[in-house]
């Protein structure tokens, strides 16, 4: 376990705003108004600033000079955006692991995401499910140790989960299936088998997108 | 011309340190402490904490729980992450040119900075080339349309840029190798032959990689 400090008051109201707008509870294009957060938290007009740049850098605000935050777009347009980016990133991710893993303790990690993610898909909890998901990425970070990948990666991850979000119900019962793909990609991994590794998680990232935008053509 | 709102004052503060760091005023380490800039520059606390925001989220400093802010590092393993990570970005990015471009006049913009990029040359002015290099990114933003990306090249860019500085006597001296492989990667895209762009891209990120390490060397 790394040492982790408590979060800096901004960024609370950061995590607090980030989970409303990944569940979807403020809306694209809504104003966030710096002096209602203000109020409602009972925190300094500072921490509220910070807070939004936070947002900003997380993809899921934009801040406009003289006209505030508001709730980014989640447009079609905005989520293919944002798988094409992923899918490289992850791959970048993969191959990092691929190429250096040298011992099975190494993989350890994943192999106990993959009972974790056995185990969500048992209890058809969903919210563990992503969780686990999402920890495929920290396990694979010390392979890569490229801190710029991980920071990138980090700031996306956000608007992933909100992505995630939009197409939960149609993910519950996908779950199965995405751990087929999660043993399928590590089988590539321990290979060391690139181009199955780009295969895998190019089919992966490609069936989410469509599952967003399935459920984004619904709302 | 895209209108473009005067900058924050916490956008001219970062802007202001950023060249400090690029241009390696400030140092690899080095703290930089919130009072000190706001004695030294006159402004308040709150836009100096939105300054270095936005300076950690381009890469150039980390911020410390309770031990404030202080430059990166640009260590060898850095400079490769931070290549290794660029060259897929770029790679994605003159797909996206490849995949779109419908008309010759779409094409204008690059041609344009065929010609800065041979002008500089000749004035043997190694600013102007990098200053032409990087509005290449910018050229091919609207094919991508892709607002993720776009974000990630630009919190990146500040990086390059402090690798460039590091190598920029090495890099004067292959202004015109650099020169050629713009014509070569422009020829790939016009023909969009994905294969070609990328061992284009790959090539250039390699020897862009090699010369900055070469340079860190021998500090």
């Amino acid at each position: 376990m790394t040492f982790k400090a408590p979060d800096s008051l901004s960024e609370q109201i950061a995590h607090y705003l980030a989970e409303r707008i990944i569940r979807g509870e403020l809306k694209e294009r809504e104003r966030i108004q710096e002096l209602k957060v203000t109020q409602a938290m009972n925190v300094s007009r500072g921490s509220v600033r910070e807070a939004l740049l936070i947002l900003e850098r997380r993809h899921l605000i934009n801040i406009l000079p003289r006209r505030g935050a508001q709730v980014s777009e989640l447009t079609p347009q905005h989520v293919r955006s944002l798988y094409t980016l992923m899918m490289e990133l992850y791959i970048l991710l993969a191959y990092a692991v691929a190429e250096r893993w040298r011992s099975e303790e190494e993989l350890e990690p994943f192999r106990a995401i993959q009972m974790r993610l056995a185990e969500a898909r048992q209890r058809e909890d969903i919210f563990a499910f992503v969780d686990a998901s999402f920890a495929i990425m920290q396990a694979a970070y010390p392979f890569a140790d490229n801190p710029y990948l991980q920071q990138t990666l980090e700031n996306l991850r956000p608007a992933i989960a909100r992505t995630y979000y939009i197409a939960l119900e149609r993910r519950r019962g996908q779950m199965g299936q995405f751990g087929a793909v999660f043993d399928e990609l590590l089988g590539a991994v321990v290979a060391r088998d690139q181009a199955n590794v780009r295969d895998v998680l190019t089919g992966y990232c490609q069936q989410n997108c469509e599952l967003v935008l399935a459920a984004l053509a619904e709302r």
